[in-house]
């Protein structure tokens, strides 16, 4: 297709007022590996919770004394998910529009989903199923069979069966320091087997990072870089190949940039700068580190649930919350992972799936049909719409592949006869969404203003 | 039959000899219950150990801190006992005259050899025979398809897996707290799986007593005595129905009472005082309380193991020595405990097999066809030899179901001629034998001296 002479005279206009880039070697730029790029790509996962207390009836907490971390479930063959159909979860975040699925083979009570042979404290023990059910691979089949991507969350910072509390076996003297040698070897060798028996896994995440082996924490990484290379580790002290987005809010503030100075994301800082390190990234980072978005789906009005309570529908995010959410976390270049939770009977509550089935369809419904899209190497990329036409998002993705090159754009808008500014920013990344009060336009033009290479817009559409 | 005149004559002499007993109420008279009863009548028992660390193919260590009590056995899919088989460890023992047996359902790996809904760390979680094997269950059937009473002993002292020492959960502040309560919890469920799932039990046996709930320790006796009324309660520190015989000899001293002057037996008192109270018993005692003489077969020659390990067939008690025991067990009024270890095949190992049929032989040999025996209520009992007649063995009882009323005893032989004292004593109980440099006799006499009420013999023998 020719370009217009109208098209083209814009194009030669701005290229002119284009400002030059910090130029950097190549060398010096951090790259996704294969594995952060296909969890950038993925945009939308969910991370199913599942534990022991699902079933007791009560209210989770989670601090305080009397909190599942310390205090032991009663009696764990409350267990007992009778209608268990992990088919039907990964269903509904398939119909969602997720992309991957993750579930807590052990959370913080430290029961096992999956029939280990080096914790005890698994299915094994239940009377449920006769001891022969296994959880993750039900999980981890259906999501193979549904076209999810499947990825395992291990707790082993609390056990609050075996008594570990941040990571320390509770005790004193040499009795302490044998049960936290064998808990290390413990949790190792669970890692090992979910590494080995499940097949390729999309991400592995450790609850709380994995701490260190240098300060007395279980040696994970290598066991993970050696079962699963193509797996994504988040994480602990030595590696983040993701990073947390600083809240579980759902969301990142703007900017958010996929690089960090350190391989790993944080070793305990909770200061404010360092929250703020982990929600922004840095844009000078030698490391890339994607941000994680996350938030309960049942987190809305004055809870923040991960797990399945009785009479907590209420708490289930309105759509327009989760629309804000997808705006502020895929839309600024962060990954959303979503929390679910089965209930008692083993399902996925009605409620809940209702809620992902109407977000599916939002999020469908508002960019399935983009008006124009374009994908032109270079510093301009224009978009004619064919007459003037009523836009509200507009989408823009670099090639990450090649790294995250953007440090500052506009996008110009031609309507009633002249340009204007319509929006602004820096980071762009995998994907940038701009939610625009409803603006009648028929033309648009994306100047990349800074960027330390030449920027790779693999795309440009507006909806 | 009628008596003898020359046997009257000698009846009636020492009739005038007789002292005075101390005239005792019945009513201040401790008696056995049923279950101690038949405990004492059965005279010879075993206790089977097995755990993890059988199968490690290192040396038991009972203390120090790499002691199986506070260092978790690395792999618990060691244990593996592929030619597993109760039915050749109860024969075993069957053909040696034990009359029951008593397995370690848990010792101080916390370990639990049976599928305890209650505690994770069980035969459940093992691959050998597919998590589906029942070690408690087996030995049960055994013992019932060949008459050897069974029994159970629970080792809650010592859990190195969760982390109990000496009864404590070992930790810190509220931690501690909520895992002590968890582990009580636990343990009481255990006991009433054990008391509930096996029929009924000859013995239950709380490895080094099951301290006191007031002291923080899981409260057992309620439970026992709810479900197994009928079986022999070893021990708490709110009862004893029998007691340790202060040394794990296999021996007792003499003299040995069946009366104990508390209804439990130690509440951590280890002074010489008490062990000797433990060993002697309290002739003045108010309470019924039978000695125990306990020991490993393995126990011989610089090794004292209650556990297999690999080339301590050496250490396997000769005959003679176990001909010792038994007559400073059984012979001294005490209920001897052999301990049997089955090895990693899960077989009793070919040498202590033989052993232990060596040594049924000679008791069977010793004791099966004595040269004369009477019972005869009164103070004096009389014993023809039909001629002049080489003994080595006097056998006295008492009916203990009317309580230990002997407290001094003579017994005189008639040989070359004249009358002589060939043995005298105090305590006689279930069962004393006098065991005597081979001599010849033509009659002989039991004497009893002094007694709190009427004395009942139920046995005078020679052998």
């Amino acid at each position: 297709m020719k370009m217009g002479a109208k098209r083209f005279l814009i194009f030669l206009c701005f290229t002119i007022l284009t400002k030059a880039f910090t130029q950097k070697k190549l060398s010096d730029h951090p790259l996704p590996n294969a594995a952060q790029l296909s969890w950038q790509k993925a945009e939308l996962g969910a991370v199913f919770h599942y534990d022991l207390h699902v079933f007791d009836k009560k209210k989770y907490l989670q601090t305080g004394i009397s909190g599942n971390r310390i205090n032991p479930i009663p009696d764990y063959q409350i267990f007992n998910p009778e209608q268990l159909d992990t088919d039907q979860w990964i269903k509904s975040i398939k119909k969602a529009g997720f992309k991957f699925a993750i579930i807590t083979a052990t959370h913080e009570t430290g029961f096992a989903l999956y029939p280990s042979n080096v914790n005890p404290y698994n299915v094994k023990a239940l009377k449920w199923k006769d001891g022969k059910g296994d959880i993750v691979g039900d999980f981890i089949n259906s999501c193979r069979k549904y076209g999810i991507l499947p990825g395992i969350y291990v707790g082993i910072r609390w056990n609050s069966f075996f008594g570990v509390h941040d990571f320390k076996v509770n005790g004193t003297g040499e009795f302490q320091k044998k049960r936290q040698l064998y808990y290390n070897q413990m949790v190792e060798g669970m890692v090992k087997e979910l590494c080995t028996q499940y097949g390729p896994l999309f991400e592995i995440w450790f609850d709380g990072g994995a701490s260190h082996p240098d300060l007395g924490a279980p040696d994970v990484l290598p066991i993970v870089k050696k079962y699963q290379p193509d797996c994504l580790f988040y994480h602990n002290n030595q590696l983040a190949e993701a990073r947390w987005g600083g809240s579980e809010s759902g969301t990142v503030p703007y900017p958010c940039w996929s690089t960090f100075p350190t391989p790993y994301s944080h070793t305990g800082d909770t200061t404010t700068d360092h929250i703020n390190l982990l929600k922004h990234g840095d844009p000078e980072g030698k490391y890339w580190m994607p941000a994680m978005s996350d938030a309960p789906l049942r987190g809305y009005n004055g809870r923040h649930e991960w797990f399945w309570e009785p009479g907590d529908e209420e708490h289930i995010f309105p759509l327009e919350e989760l629309m804000h959410m997808y705006y502020n976390s895929v839309g600024h270049n962060s990954t959303l992972i979503m929390g679910l939770t089965p209930d008692p009977r083993g399902l996925l509550p009605e409620a809940d799936v209702k809620r992902l089935e109407q977000w599916g369809e939002a999020i469908e419904k508002t960019f399935s049909k983009p008006i124009a899209t374009t994908a032109v190497k270079g510093k301009e990329l224009a978009l004619a719409l064919n007459g003037s036409k009523i836009i509200q998002n507009i989408v823009i993705q670099e090639d990450i592949s090649q790294g995250q090159r953007i440090r500052k754009y506009n996008i110009h808008g031609f309507t009633n006869g002249r340009w204007r500014v319509i929006a602004e920013g820096q980071s762009v990344g995998h994907k940038r969404i701009h939610r625009l009060e409803p603006i009648a336009v028929e033309q648009l033009r994306l100047e990349i203003q800074e960027s330390t290479l030449p920027p790779i817009v693999s795309f440009f559409g507006v909806y």
